[in-house]
């Protein structure tokens, strides 16, 4: 748009003429997109690298009074297409608001600010023996992003996910207003609760500037292990019985036998399973185990052996915490496996986890319908499937085995999108499978945060 | 209003005639309000008793078309005057919605609808070894109000609230739509989240008509610890470095002297304190763990006991279960204490719970300058305190006591209420202290939810 970047630079002085305010020309390739496998990157009209809430709130202001869309964006991980601007929005990228301001170890409480990455706030928190315990599988992935997208991740069967964790908000709206939600509290009954609202809400509702997060102690201990099984029925049906001996494990993922064999070949990854079990094994169960005491750790480790025994395991190996913690790294970078093998798309369907195998058969006659190949791995502990689909390149008929996927999922009760989030990648199956009335009802709720619309707009719906 | 029965009695032939639609008039008292210690109960124009969700919608369509308020109501157990009804409302009693539709033992998940009590949906999860571990105060409240509330209760500190293990709802629109929100799974990222938008609203969205809630394995062993100290102080610094510890503390409690005293009077408790600690004893600390297994609930139990010496306890009494759950149960009835004993009103207001000694500072201060009483008791593990205010009946006086409470819980980072809600009861002192951008924001989206504002108007705003 003609004559964004000069509002800005009136606007903005502090950021004028620095790097922080670029035209979108002069932006790196960073600032275009995100990882989404199908939503191609455009040059926005200007990048603005704000450093503090008075910034945003500012751009928000003029952005409003001249319809001028928005579009912020974390660490630009994101597989939905969430961040991906038009070329007349101004791209606020938070990578310098990313401090940690306070880590409050009476309250259990971090507050940060949304540029800090997942990564660092660990290396920090692990120095106070505390933890925030999502675990999506980028970590080098923003907590604004993952506010934004309600991230989840492997932990999701002990911990819940993001929205479970935080417990406030700085936001900016639309016409430069800062609202700030809930605090340093677990309970509320005050009115609505808009940090709930506003996680998960991809950009479209405002500008999240702080984050008040939930903290949990680190535990000590932990252990990994593997267990081979002859289906994935099995392994379904095993997942309720482990939580149900109240050892509430930290992790619980299948591992099909094609991502497997790939993961392994990726990262040349030696699990010590033998040849004759590898042969007739079609799913992996990967749990890991997490305990205040070590002693408590090898008893419940030595149980769960013999519980996955009866419940038909071919086997279950403890691995070594080198082994445990790079087939962890590897499952977490099943995305990559994908993408280095050109799959089209990458979805992260959510079913009744009891409902996976049913799902799962489902997918594989999709694949031959569609002479397609289908494979992934999930998260069993919460029914989230990730599946890469390979047409070899035909986006016609990976948008119709899409849509056919997402259409088994909302069958079963299941929803299209477990932690990734809708983004523009998903906006028209999300469009067709859901109840016009809810839509309409978001749509209404858009409006009462973003009049003029200029929130990331296109994205969700 | 003059026709609503008539109305009422065309649109819904089942429910003419019979006990299931009266006029106001001919309702028990039951139906007139709740048990606020404040908002006078008042006789509404009709009270439904549905059947069915196909009632609740015919309902909303036939109010909505002619500008009729309609007030859900649940157990009538509510401490906000959130269902109490205005002369020209319809109420709707869930009492015959009251069925557990499913337990799916797979999946881990109740399916239940709203008329259901906390008791009885407990008794059934027992038989499965399983636990919906939200514990508000008042186990006869129904699932439908706790939704509405967004309950917390004891159990919060290890399990979060009510909004922590919604997964979805089914709700009926003002209009007679019919929305269902979520699913049997935790994680979702496709759009935004109306089930925790509804969680809280007090039934000013929508009346909800199924729910479907998380449940968790139900541990065998519990043990209950309680330490009598010195100041409110101490208690509260403890309760950070017990977290810290990993135990993860079921319930987490302080009690104050009077609150204490007046249990014991009132229930008749013998703890078995020596009367010599119990003289100096300014604060006492409950502590209750739980474990998979009993021995390693003897060594938690031990290392707790050992911990709270070393964090100043005056002493460490392991209850025997029977005193335990007398001392719970004791505690669960404060609020029946302090009514007993003509408190005008009781809060449940929430502060970062470091800032609970600060906060009973000001409080001191403020019952002090008024001339009045306060005294309570709390959730020390999330810094929510529930306090009883005693004027002698002096309701203006208690009004401004009111007022200068949630103005420094306000002022300290907190919020009014944790779990009780605002209802009518807190609704102009909320509005006084919460940011007006806010306010506004949620009146967009009741706009959204209830164009015609008839769903519990004067709730909350």
């Amino acid at each position: 748009m003609a004559g964004t970047l000069e509002l800005l630079t009136e606007a903005l002085p502090a950021a004028a003429g620095s790097a922080r305010l670029l035209s979108g020309a002069d932006a790196a390739d960073d600032y275009r997109g995100d990882e989404s496998l199908t939503v191609a990157h455009t040059v926005p009209a200007a990048v603005l690298v704000p450093v503090d809430t008075a910034e945003v709130s500012t751009l928000l202001e003029v952005c409003d009074a001249h319809g001028i869309p928005v579009t912020g964006r974390g660490a630009g991980t994101g597989l939905s297409g969430a961040v991906v601007p038009t070329p007349e929005t101004v791209v606020v990228s938070f990578e310098e608001m990313n401090s940690i301001l306070e880590i409050d170890t009476d309250n259990h409480v971090a507050v940060v600010q949304p540029g800090i990455r997942l990564n660092e706030l660990d290396q920090e928190l692990q120095r106070h023996g505390l933890v925030y315990p999502v675990y999506p599988g980028e970590y080098s992935a923003s907590l604004g992003g993952n506010i934004n997208t309600n991230a989840g991740g492997m932990r999701a069967v002990k911990y819940g996910v993001t929205r479970h964790h935080v417990l406030g908000l700085e936001v900016v709206l639309a016409g430069g207003r800062v609202i700030r939600t809930g605090g340093k509290f677990v309970k509320s009954s005050s009115g609505y609760d808009l940090t709930q609202l506003v996680v998960g809400s991809e950009g479209t509702l405002g500008l999240v500037t702080e984050i008040t997060l939930r903290l949990q102690p680190r535990l000590p201990h932990q252990a990994t292990v593997l267990a081979p099984f002859a289906s994935l029925e099995e392994v379904t049906s095993a997942v309720p019985r482990i939580l149900d001996s109240g050892v509430s494990p930290l992790i619980l993922e299948y591992i099909d036998l094609m991502t497997m064999a790939a993961t392994k070949a990726h990262v040349g990854l030696e699990l010590g399973v033998p040849e004759e079990v590898e042969a007739s094994a079609l799913a992996y169960l990967v749990v890991m185990l997490e305990s205040t005491h070590e002693d408590r750790l090898e008893a419940d480790t030595e149980a769960l052996a013999m519980q996955l025994a009866e419940l038909g395991a071919m086997d279950a190996y403890v691995l070594p915490p080198g082994a445990a913690a790079e087939l962890i790294t590897a499952r977490e970078q099943a995305f990559w496996v994908s993408k280095a093998n050109n799959a089209d798309d990458v979805v992260d369907i959510v079913v009744p986890r009891a409902s996976v195998p049913r799902f799962m058969e489902r997918i594989g006659a999709i694949a031959s319908e569609y002479e397609a190949f289908i494979a992934g791995c999930g998260h069993a502990g919460d029914g989230n499937v990730h599946l890469g689909v390979f047409t070899g390149g035909d986006e016609a008929r990976c948008d119709r085995i899409l849509a056919e996927m997402f259409d088994a999922a909302a069958g079963m009760g299941g929803a299209i999108s477990a932690e990734h989030g809708i983004g523009l990648a998903k906006r028209d199956h999300f469009l067709h499978l859901e109840d016009p009335a809810k839509v309409e009802l978001m749509r209404g709720i858009k409006d009462a945060f973003d009049p003029r619309g200029i929130m990331n707009p296109g994205t969700i719906f």
